[in-house]
């Protein structure tokens, strides 16, 4: 049975219920009799909190939906197998002390014993919630939540806790949680199939430690974040944290950070940092929609103004908006003189509530302006607690987004502005939310071209047509049997000598590789060094020279295949710029792969260089095209690009040198 | 006559008081009327909060030490010509109005009037505050401070005001604030040297937008911070930002972020953000002294474990520590089973208070840790609020720095742990702190090797001796008259040749320079081409490849003499990692300038090529060294290195090329 049809239990056993009130096993039962047919079971107890208590799971009469398993590791393959017995169809199993903790082995008997009977969620689960049916299993007591839009998925469930407390704070609320434990069954890309459909969730949040099936997730994730706001918090991106990770949920990811954010752009999800970033971003998209990249900064404190628009350079999707003359003009009416009328607006310590009403409701009208950042200062004499009623009534009129920040009001009239507007506590997160918004807008309004179709297969012609395909360009070359061939061939020096032959896979570090030969004369005395040791034909290759890249497809365990894209050449290593996607990809991605490396001054000319933006597009697309379409992995290191093209100079096929 | 000496003010006349209750010139009287004997100036009123009004300054009969002029820019010249004739000693200038709106000449003028017989503060400035003397001129209502221990220097009044609230919310206090204004005559470089020797000034703080002048601000902050933290809040980061700081404070700093960043290093600075990151930092500054950077984090929630410690590697002066085989037996004691006892310690829903407390014990006597970050989760059962007063009293014996941040307690709770302890309200921040901390304790126990001595001048041998002293190798070079001579020099291929002429300074631009010239025959025909172009001697240099560099000696407007270093050659616009210090420099900052291209893989040998890097680090130090001592300027792109050295291939002496 899928998840969602087994979110609607109508009667729930709880297996080692207790009558101590910090247990586990009796504050999910308190939690649950209110609204649910209990059934505690404990051979020790007859009644816990008022309720009769059975012996063996056995013994209870009634069908069993749920089970609940508050029992130690150990206990729980016999509890399992009772469950199966009873027809229960969905077991949550609260333990630990498996994977996590080594013990993989309890894990794969109890999968095998529900297979195609039950479902489980867990081990080590913290359990799950869903207001929306007064559905609580977690087993903290008195954990206050608001019923709400956000869901969360959460490879550690203390977080949930605090996730649920942080949006009730801000007036925001759960719509589904679960704490995803061991994920020996139910994992967390069921459950977006579940939230894309739930009419209760608007957001959906999930800290992941590894994936499930990580190609599973972004494929979904590209169909729901469509509709629905996906914000994932990845955390394990290092060897330090993957170490600690292996100690909490048991597995380990080999998605780099690199990698992961080429996947997560590509595929419209969200990156967050921490718990914070998904209660900022979670406030700013349930109140808006989409919105541009160009802010309008409203302070009255010009250090603010400065401090935010050095900001805007970090946050990457944002811009700084250029005020029109009729905003300038209109500013100019209601500032006092003196006062800088463009972008960010200085109201300075003249400002009174009205001033900063007036200011805002002017940018708002501006062409150029996407959002606005108010930075409010009650400070000066001229502003009061009035201005947060006065704001309350006048921004209903403001179509585009408003975020706020305030200093110098107290605690209570701050709970009051947030119940109208978006206020956050610094300006960092303020923006870092107004980033988000922008970078979902974009996501929203990308232009997809469906370019993945088939191409009629050329496999006969080889690796070099392929490549001449995406139109790069191979450097001229010779095959030759032996030194005498040289005389009557016309060569561009200096050239390359190189073992052609499939035999030997580490051409250069079986010395196979003779590079910067400058005259014949030199040429063929390689020739003949080359052929006394390997008895090969030999390729002789002229040298280019320009900005080296690297271009790869290879494939990756856990997402298939990728496509990476970078500097390449004496560089490859020490400058780490590399990009990223999975296949397929569409013309969006290569663009922004192309982007994401941040080489523009070769696009215009760059020491006499000048490479072609679209060119470059066309080699990535094309090459991710047909290794898509025929199943072939390649790595071309360096694709040089110069004056007269793009060239694949040195091509590794499938994971070996081609005879190339 | 120094501030210093300036801050003891008897008399304090207030020329344009207000009877207007939210005027400046109101507030400012009433702030300072209880502590000082106070003079009003108001050609309208006979009295003013019951004090007798003067017409004009020149009616008081008393001695005036301090004015403080309410009144508007175009009043300001005669008001100051009043002051000066009556011989009062420091002027406060509030209006704006001057060359932050285009009004330069005004400033020149006041300058003029007070030179050598008054000072000002200002103009446009919101005032100063100095809570030892009860002194307060800020023009905001009812400001509430705490007198504490942070100085903070500001060129936006506003932020002073917020800095100072903030201050207090977190049971902190100023000990001395100045809005700097457009700084006409004191600033913070003059400001620096009385709180370097004030005892109530235990962290200095600055907000500033450009420098006054920025040689004397690091030179000063690098004797300074020996003894105090200073703390630099630096605005105006881009172009965007530049233009907005152009119509605050009238004036922008040439000073781009990598060079900033490299002099902040060398001077002992601590790089702020926001004014988030002045609190959090001042926070821990005043507590800790001195902390290694090894952490040790303690959790009951272990997402938040692996968070942290994805943290960790995004703030680059920390570490995770790794216990000793004592601290993980300790650990396992106290512990419940399954849980792992290493680095980050998940103590798991099963945490109780004692567990938590324990946990900070065992770790802060493990010689391996330095700090300890402690993040509290109040939510499992047995965890309640009587913890905060367990902490309060246990943590009293732990020697090393405890960071907590915490969730699930209510404000009072949080409010009663901070008395106590250092609470910061997210994970991020925590860290932040720390890694200031551990940033700090490095600058402190930098080993400073004072290797500026005078070199003997070889300026006679000219700039090729020269760059041979530091070790670098130059590309082997003839200089010849033409073609013919080529014949009979022992030549290895490809070589460049260049135009060997002072006349001719764009020699690339101009057509002067071939590379890669592969024979002879191919030489003399360049030789021929050259000759007839130029008519010059001709240079032939042997080409060297490797991995190319740039390191250059300029003079920038503000800080003098700078040296830089980087990645050069083709990629040195696209790989923007450059590091820059000011001369002179200390074999340390050279060891960090190599620290900071983060090319190790170089110097443990990389596609072949192996870089010596005590070499490297030597090559910077002399060039320093010699540039410093005589007065030389020059930019080596590209330095090579290989694995026969580090060779000088391409010379520019003094900002044009040599003839090289």
């Amino acid at each position: 049975m899928k998840i969602t049809e087994l979110l609607n239990p109508n009667s729930i056993a709880i297996v080692g219920a207790s009558s101590n009130r910090s247990s586990p096993g009796n504050i999910i039962l308190r939690n649950l009799k209110k609204y649910y047919n209990i059934y505690p079971v404990n051979p020790k107890r007859d009644y816990i909190e008022g309720l009769k208590c059975y012996k063996r799971l056995e013994d209870i009469e009634d069908d069993i939906d749920w089970a609940i398993l508050s029992l130690p590791a150990e206990k729980c393959l016999d509890a399992v197998k009772s469950c199966v017995e009873r027809g229960v169809k969905l077991i949550l199993i609260i333990a630990s002390g498996f994977s996590e903790a080594g013990n993989g082995k309890l894990e794969k008997e109890l999968k095998k014993i529900v297979e195609g009977k039950s479902r489980i969620v867990g081990p080590n689960t913290l359990g799950l919630l869903l207001p929306s049916k007064k559905l609580n299993t977690i087993f903290i007591p008195d954990i206050e939540y608001n019923g709400g839009n956000v869901a969360f998925l959460a490879q550690s469930g203390s977080l949930g806790v605090i996730l649920v407390e942080s949006l009730k704070k801000e007036n925001m609320g759960i719509s589904f949680f679960l704490g995803l434990g061991n994920r020996i069954d139910i994992n967390e890309n069921e459950i977006l199939d579940f939230l894309e459909k739930d009419d209760n969730t608007k957001i959906i949040s999930l800290y992941l430690e590894s994936f499930f099936n990580a190609r599973e997730f972004f494929e979904k994730s590209k169909r729901i974040s469509v509709k629905k706001p996906i914000i994932l918090l990845k955390a394990g991106k290092n060897n330090k944290s993957s170490r600690a990770i292996k100690s909490h949920t048991g597995r380990i990811s080999n998605v780099s950070p690199n990698l992961l954010r080429g996947v997560i752009r590509q595929n419209g999800v969200i990156e967050a940092n921490d718990l914070e970033d998904i209660i900022d971003f979670s406030k700013a998209l349930l109140k808006y929609k989409k919105a541009g990249s160009r802010v309008a900064i409203i302070t009255s404190a010009g250090g603010l103004g400065v401090i935010s628009t050095d900001y805007i350079s970090e946050f990457g999707e944002l811009e700084l908006a250029e005020f029109d003359e009729e905003t300038v003009k209109k500013l100019k009416e209601i500032l006092p003189p003196f006062v800088s009328c463009n972008n960010p607006v200085d109201l300075t310590s003249n400002v009174d509530n009205e001033m900063y009403v007036r200011a805002i409701e002017v940018v708002n009208e501006c062409e150029n302006v996407d959002m606005v950042l108010a930075l409010i200062q009650f400070h000066p004499s001229n502003v009061d607690g009035k201005l947060v009623d006065i704001l309350a009534e006048r921004m209903k009129k403001i179509r585009k987004p408003v975020f706020f920040s305030v200093s110098g009001l107290d605690g209570d009239k701050v709970e009051k502005m947030k119940e109208n507007l978006l206020v956050y506590p610094n300006i960092r997160r303020a923006m870092n939310a107004m980033n988000c918004l922008a970078y979902r807008t974009k996501w929203l309004e990308r232009k997809e071209y469906s370019i993945i179709k088939k191409i009629k297969s050329k496999k006969e012609d080889g690796i070099f047509h392929m490549i001449s395909e995406t139109g790069m360009k191979i450097p001229k070359y010779f095959i030759v049997e032996n030194e005498n061939e040289v005389e009557g061939l016309r060569i561009n020096f200096p050239v390359a000598c190189k073992v052609y032959s499939d035999k030997i896979y580490h051409k250069t570090d079986a010395g196979g590789v003779v590079l910067n030969i400058k005259d014949r004369k030199e040429l063929k005395r390689v020739i003949v060094t080359l052929k006394k040791k390997f008895n090969e034909k030999l390729i002789i290759q002229e040298m280019v020279s320009g900005i080296e890249f690297i271009l790869g497809i290879t494939h990756h365990e856990e997402l298939g295949e990728i496509i990476m894209f970078g500097l390449g050449g004496v560089l490859t290593e020490l400058n780490k710029k590399h990009s990223f996607r999975m296949l397929p990809i569409t013309k969006e991605d290569a663009k922004e792969m192309v982007n994401e490396l941040d080489i523009s001054p070769l696009f215009k000319g760059y020491r006499g260089i000048r490479v072609s933006r679209e060119d470059m597009i066309n080699i990535i697309l094309k090459s991710a095209e047909i290794a898509y379409n025929e199943n072939i992995l390649f790595e071309i290191n360096p694709l040089i690009a110069n004056e007269n093209g793009i060239y694949a100079v040195d091509i590794k096929l499938n994971g070996t040198n081609t005879k190339m």
